[in-house]
């Protein structure tokens, strides 16, 4: 695989400069410019060695960029679409991190215009409990799946150079479509998330929160860890997920709404039969994950 | 404090196991009798030392019995409480570790009837990942809240010979009104319970739940781990608690419909500020847990 000559990454945190850190290390990319809105980040990312240089401007970094990386929160893209449109040399590719594909692939058709073909969308699963360059580091992606939602304009080559340098980052490339790609992470994560954020939020906000909190135990510990997630990025999330989003907090609702009223009913045979299949199913999950 | 010639663990499982462990490692205990349902269980418990011998009974057994420990599910305690009502002696004392509270004692009331008195309510907040008398070990309880839900009828002596015990093994014992228990515990613990199974349950349903299984990661394994909970005893739970539950799903379904319309009306802001209560009301949770 020939090495890029100069990566562009906008947006050098975690994901952003981990990726940046792996394509170095293997020789894949000569030369990487960082740019985002926080400059002490950038400097941060240059003296841990992430990026050479500190680009003062998205537009003007990207003139001579051969791969541009966008690894902002989701509800940033739309912007920086627009900032590279007019500045991107024309054989450049552009790819993505962003959680959410579906609107991330239309913030790029407004700003990219007739060049969206060189935009590969793609998505890595990987933890996000820290955040900042200083987070980023060598191997974060191995063993991680990563979904790339391909586009019908996009050029087969460029698609598999885009899976070349995740596969190259040890990362396990799978190929989805982008609506199911959100429908999926929808009900995994996005669900689960503001799951979490609704119940910690609801219980704060009572009068004695602090007996409550109190007495809370390890299975609470768990289930509300996501909740210590980062608000702007979920705030983005949900809002560029909204319409699978939407479906799934309508599907948890009635299914809560179901229990509700078997135990309204007192009918415990129900009850414990509905537990028992979460049990079996998480199980089997959890073996499956373990196996491979 | 003067040992107890005579203890009948009925249940010996996790909880009932570690509490005559911890007693007879003290001295506190001179010989305990174990009854329940699974005379294999039994004769494990006589095996590890737990138990001195296995009740055919628990009415014959009650009869010299000092001090009486519930530890089955708590669906099942009406049963014993009605065993016990003839057989014990009018100066032993009973107690429990029932998840819930109100229906326990009102289990006891019923079948104790003018005995009401000698039974006094606890509840030790121990993990139960495991269960079985395999699962019992010295030292559980420590610094574990213990909750005693004293009654009107009982002695003050009787209740202060239950803390000791307990406090004997370790548990940090408060005392609450058995009402307050069951709304504390309703929602910080039963309905996290019901709100993972109810999700695992909803999706492991789906035609598709293959690949959306593929795709969850960390969070939503942490968010889950409950759902892998017995389902026989949170039926018992979830039925025994049963309205101070539905209150609880009540806010949580309410509290979720407030998320939904958040993001029907595409209020990023707002989902952002709740998300960010949430955040820090967990942050500062968590921080006053790793402070004691």
């Amino acid at each position: 695989m020939s090495a890029i000559d100069h990566l562009l990454v906008v947006g050098v945190g975690l994901i952003g400069g981990s990726f940046a850190l792996d394509l170095k290390r293997q020789g894949l990319v000569r030369r990487v410019t960082g740019a985002g809105r926080s400059a002490a980040n950038l400097v941060r990312a240059h003296e841990l060695g992430i990026i050479d240089t500190v680009a003062a401007d998205v537009g003007i970094a990207a003139r001579d960029a051969d791969l541009v990386l966008l690894a902002v929160p989701v509800g940033a893209m739309p912007a920086v679409f627009a900032q590279l449109s007019e500045a991107l040399p024309t054989d450049a590719l552009i790819t993505d991190v962003g959680s959410t594909k579906c609107d991330v692939i239309a913030a790029a058709r407004a700003g990219l215009g007739p060049r969206i073909a060189r935009f590969v969308p793609a998505h890595p699963i990987a933890g996000a409990e820290r955040s900042g360059a200083e987070a980023a580091r060598v191997g974060l992606f191995v063993g991680k799946p990563l979904i790339l939602t391909p586009l019908a304009e996009n050029d087969a080559a460029d698609v598999a150079r885009i899976e070349a340098l995740w596969r190259a980052c040890g990362a396990e490339v799978a190929r989805m479509d982008a609506r199911e790609h959100d429908h999926v992470f929808a009900a995994v994560s996005h669900l689960p998330h503001l799951a979490a954020f609704a119940l910690m939020e609801e219980l704060a906000g009572r009068p004695q929160a602090s007996t409550y909190f109190r007495y809370a135990g390890s299975g609470f510990r768990d289930f509300t860890r996501i909740a210590g997630s980062h608000p702007e990025m979920w705030r983005d999330i949900a809002v560029a997920n909204r319409g699978a989003l939407l479906d799934e907090l309508d599907a948890y609702i009635a299914k809560l709404q179901d229990v509700r009223a078997l135990l309204q009913q007192h009918d415990g045979a129900a009850l414990e039969r509905l537990f028992a299949r979460a049990r079996a199913a998480r199980r089997e999950w959890i073996g499956n994950r373990n196996h491979e």
